[in-house]
């Protein structure tokens, strides 16, 4: 099992690096440092709605109290830079509004008198006090951010208050999900008839991929008819970055799948040694347009548990490093098992679980339902997955288990 | 500052419940129990592809070997249950197909000589074996989902596994953007004229808003006028669950936002002892179309920082209780500090900040860039904010400060 991973995070190299605007670049990897420009600030503003003065015009005279200063005019935000204060004279300015060159400080309203013709001080100004220096909030010249970020809301606001509208990014992977079995209905409608199958792969899919920091393109239900889905993928494969159809894998149901991707590219369906998800189909297939690389499919069985744990297991790392991320593994933790359970041999075995405890006390692990046929409830109701290795036949209460922590 | 967040909280309640499809409900709140109707599989159905038999028609004969049993006829997943098996013969089945009556395992393809007239068996089967019985997946009656569950891809493949199309949840809450300022401009477009500042906080909002599990509409930039404010609020009313202006604040540059919001609703715009973020207002306004409540509305001060941080500290901990979540706070750390800092007196302090360590080892916290004037690219470098209290004038290296974990 872990040779097949190791195959496919080959396959799943990152998406080649694009410069997309900045609501499309939210929860991407940065795929190249960005540099500042210039100064932003461009030049020192005022921090506070105030007097900007020049802080040596405000010490205290004999009286013990500030002058009151003649004030020359208003500046607001936005206002061209480069006025000059006339020596002995303040300028009121609104927060954000560039200081008139000469002055040093701003004088809050609330500790002046807030004259308009005169303004009366509380105290002297400290020099600098309340003013944003030019470079303040981002130095010109500096790397402010380096590849391999990702990018969220704060290095969107450092981006956008630089005047970056696009940023070079590895773009969110488009994965396309089919669906596919002639027994399928789509939940939600009228009175399914006798024998059929509700379709619920492609709508946890569509959340897992979504979860993954990828976009999700649900095709929905595609019959056991090699025509059909041949033309479905074909239709889809423009836009795709990578494939997953779920279902249509049974030799004795048609094999739809095997004998539509066989011809298309390299997918080889094979028996991989885990339980849940113990067939299983990859490789590449055709190849994207714009895209340097044919396009990585996954074919997976039809059950809900086995489509989910396969793509746990094969299909999130991948999407994760298509993505750039350093991340690509779920977050595990060595957990005790509070009850023993059997497993099978020669088999990674991966059971639906609740793990309780902290880092400081210790994790405790317990299967959700039978280890031996996980169920689409139990799974909806645990929060990881217990792993279980190839050459272990039970695991002993007691016993430590390595467990893959899942999300919500 | 506390008394705000009580107020702001006790304000912003939980987003009217809603039947949403499944695509509108990953990553929302389930706001009722969900009780299976029925048992899933509603029949015993074949975990393998292989031959349905009675267990006991396989048990070895004097020879050592199972006998061979004829093959009456294939089923397939979607096939109508109630079929019989004859008693003495196999039925071959596909992986999902209704097991015939009669019949409690499925030997798999693998163990067989795949026979379609007669087949062989490599040993005899157990009884129950390959074999999917009613109400495994999901069994009818039990509540499978409960009030308060986040909704993912797992609990996702259980609604539709069900046949359940829709979901009854907090939807999730829409929050519109509005930036304001004659100064402003939008990044990525031609050379900005002088004194410009870039819209900033609109993007990161979005992005912000989005992580807190909500759906942002950025309207974008408003200028320094009250008509124009007043009618892109009213515009957006209609669509909100929740309103955030930034920007519009100063008192000497307009007060657009103050003299808008005043008359539409309950609005108070305060000083909060809190740095940055010093200015604030927050209040309720009009009524959204088919909501119950009132829409809040929050003001925030233009620059990033500040607003970021305001957002950090009232809005997203609003939002996380207008979705019904249970986790409204950012998870949070208690940090040495690596370097000590001087701290305003009656403000709480938030400092972008850097947090190392584990929770074995114990964390450290360093400022990113000044505290006294803390900056769009150290915020964007940052993972965390230290938190430093009223009534504290300076940390000190060493000591133990409060810091909020930032996402990525």
């Amino acid at each position: 099992m872990q040779d097949h991973l190791a195959a496919v995070l080959a396959a799943a190299g990152p998406v080649t690096p694009l410069d997309v605007v900045l609501a499309d670049a939210v929860g991407c990897i940065l795929a190249a440092d960005v540099t500042a420009a210039a100064d932003v600030p461009g030049v020192a503003v005022a921090a506070r709605d105030g007097y900007a003065v020049a802080a040596h015009d405000t010490a205290a005279t004999h009286h013990g109290q500030p002058p009151t200063l003649p004030v020359a005019h208003d500046l607001r935000p936005g206002a061209p830079a480069g006025l000059r204060l006339v020596p002995g004279q303040a300028v009121r300015v609104a927060s954000g509004a560039p200081l008139p060159l000469g002055a040093d400080a701003v004088v809050p309203l609330e500790e002046t008198d807030r004259g308009t013709a005169r303004v009366a001080f509380q105290r002297p100004a400290l020099a600098g006090q309340h003013v944003r220096t030019a470079g303040s909030d981002v130095r010109g010249g500096d790397v402010v951010l380096t590849v391999g970020t990702r990018l969220g809301a704060r290095q969107l606001a450092l981006a956008a208050a630089m005047g970056r509208g696009r940023l070079h990014v590895h773009p969110t992977p488009r994965v396309v999900l089919l669906s596919v079995g002639d027994e399928l209905v789509e939940p939600g409608g009228a009175a399914a008839p006798p024998g059929a199958v509700f379709e619920a792969d492609g709508h946890a899919l569509e959340a897992a991929v979504r979860d993954a920091g990828a976009a999700p393109v649900r095709v929905g239900i595609v019959p056991d008819d090699r025509a059909t889905l041949r033309e479905a993928l074909e239709d889809q494969l423009v836009r795709a970055d990578l494939v997953v159809t779920t279902g249509g894998l049974s030799e004795l149901a048609h094999d739809t799948v095997k004998d539509v991707l066989a011809p298309l590219g390299t997918v080889r369906l094979d028996h991989v040694a885990m339980t849940p998800g113990y067939r299983h189909g990859f490789g590449t297939v055709g190849t994207a347009v714009g895209r340097e690389r044919a396009v990585p499919i996954f074919a997976l069985q039809g059950h809900p548990v086995a489509a989910q744990v396969s793509f746990e297991v094969f299909v999130r790392p991948a999407l994760r490093t298509m993505g750039g991320h350093a991340d690509i593994f779920r977050p595990s933790v060595a957990a005790h098992a509070t009850v023993g359970w059997p497993s099978p041999a020669g088999m990674r075995q991966f059971v639906p679980a609740t793990v309780v405890g902290s880092p400081d006390d210790g994790y405790q692990v317990t299967p959700v339902g039978d280890p031996g046929s996980p169920s689409v409830q139990g799974l909806a109701q645990a929060n990881a997955l217990a792993v279980v290795g190839e050459q272990d036949l039970a695991v002993q209460a007691g016993q430590v288990v390595h467990c893959l922590v899942l999300e919500g």
